[in-house]
């Protein structure tokens, strides 16, 4: 017998399994879906129905060109075709219920299980099962299959890698640690190929994605005597460079990739509306705290925020900002 | 006990080592060293030590500033200070002897042992331990130090994982598989922090290679109807850059990256010469026969090669002969 990943929460995941037996089940996943958002519905989907529950996976938004052939026969609906009457609810890598959009947020505000790794999830469910120090939902959920001893086929394997290979950012971030290859592992072991993960992820770029990443790495400014450099996509750019929003998805590790920066952001005014990406070398940091102050959060080392506002408007505020929390950080005075 | 990683070459390294005592040995890397090369030397140097042989590493070649913390206080030397007398040579991830300089080649011809995993290594040592399905030298020294149970200290286990990690392109190449996940888990438990290597590796960009990654990416031209994607950088960019030709290092990968693009190409003059590296998708494209064209090499998906000559003459021979190459790779005529 192995030892178990997850002892305590992977007995009250299979409790709250146990209980859905006869039921229909949504799992639902977090708007402008990630790797790990669609991994984790993909492999508890299957989990279930394996286990001869009725599950489909929902999703407010589109899934990402890179991560549709990673879905295979699983059934996934968006709100237009939701099931109707008693549906049981389960939220995977949501922080809270509105990361999935009003409307599901309000049509499932009852839900039996929320399943995350974010440390902002303060649970919202029946059974909250949060393990912050996980890398990714995939992992946590990986641990709890194999604790359990539940069916993981070949397209679930590959989904719980994917879900992990994203939000360890290919094993480069704190969260890459022994448990995360002993469970990559095991999943290669049941099918799951990183050669052919890493061929959808990253060898299917567009043209415009190559031009984005060029505006966006042109734009780069140094602040906080270099410990901070900032890149700034304007309202156009997508437009311009024939790319889509989901596009940006990465760009900001460059920014943080800098010898000497701290801290790596990406601004964006899209709509009226400023969406940052905020990501730190180091969890002393805590990017979270400083999305924070602009209505954000995230993790430690990587955090995002949406406001209103224009980039000329906000970049002198968000700089002020900066420097006011690193000088916190420095004096280690950072009100949490 | 566990199962062993590769039984008989490990028994044969272990014979290898046992015949070292008493004397004094030189552990041997490349020119151009990279991630595996140094990993390897510093591992191999600290086994050896360990079991109190008295072994040094020597490259030609200065150590990559990136790779630098990985080395520790294993003692590093170049050619210019070699021990006099008799010494033991022992070569790591050198496909032959001339990929260590004719220098060493010279000085070293008839090492004790040779372990690498290139395919095109045809042995030229007492012992040859070549694996070419291993993603590194790195996996193969892990293997053979777990399997005889030799000491494994936090810079070795460090050392082990650099090679691994940065030869599988953090785990995204076909070498990335059950067993090496396997090798990470322990290699973690020995002291192997994948953050600290990923932060060390991808975290200390300087602004000029930003630059460097802009011009590149900003003359992509795309031949073959798309399906090669070249990127090619002049004779003044290192200087108005304030990078070094060490820099462009990997560049190559974001013109393979393209969707429906099968070989990527990165082209540069300098100094009068022409230096090219080209990476396909597949194994089926064989860019080593590419380049042997230009009196090149490498494997299957990753070759390079160095001629006179200057971009512009050069441009129009290549675009020739790739496509020239293409088609007989459609038709299944590759001359081999």
């Amino acid at each position: 017998m192995k030892e178990p990943y997850f002892p305590e929460p992977s007995a009250r995941f299979a409790q709250a399994v146990e209980s859905l037996f006869e039921q229909r089940v949504v799992v639902l996943g977090h708007r402008r879906p990630d790797g790990d958002c669609i991994g984790s519905q993909v492999a508890l989907v299957r989990c279930l129905r394996a286990l001869r529950i009725d599950a489909v996976a929902v999703n407010p938004d589109p899934i990402p060109r890179t991560l549709q052939n990673f879905v295979g026969d699983t059934p996934f609906q968006n709100c237009d075709s939701l099931p109707e009457g008693e549906v049981a609810a389960i939220y995977v890598d949501c922080s809270d219920r509105e990361r999935s959009g009003l409307e599901l947020a309000e049509r499932f505000s009852n839900p039996v299980l929320n399943v995350d790794h974010h440390v902002s999830n303060e649970g919202f469910a029946a059974t909250d099962l949060v393990i912050s120090d996980a890398s990714a939902t995939g992992e946590i959920l990986a641990g709890f299959f194999f604790d359990n001893e539940y069916p993981v086929d070949a397209v679930t394997a590959q989904a719980l890698y994917l879900g992990i290979a994203t939000d360890t950012g290919q094993f480069r971030y704190r969260g890459a640690n022994q448990r995360v290859f002993r469970i990559c592992e095991r999943l290669c072991g049941l099918g799951a190929s990183p050669a052919d993960a890493a061929n959808e992820l990253y060898e299917r770029e567009k043209p415009g994605r190559i031009q984005l990443l060029q505006r966006f790495l042109a734009s780069f400014r140094y602040e906080c005597e270099g410990r901070v450099c900032i890149g700034m996509l304007d309202p156009s750019v997508y437009e311009e460079t024939d790319t889509l929003p989901e596009d940006s998805e990465n760009l900001v590790d460059y920014a943080r990739s800098l010898e000497g920066v701290d801290v790596g952001a990406l601004i964006e005014e899209r709509d009226g509306m400023i969406k940052g990406s905020l990501r730190a070398k180091d969890n002393r940091f805590r990017v979270d705290l400083l999305a924070k102050k602009f209505t954000g959060g995230g993790h430690a080392c990587a955090a995002g925020f949406n406001l209103d506002g224009t980039l000329s408007e906000f970049y002198p505020t968000f700089t002020r900002e900066v420097e006011a929390h690193l000088l916190q950080v420095d004096e280690g005075s950072l009100d949490q």
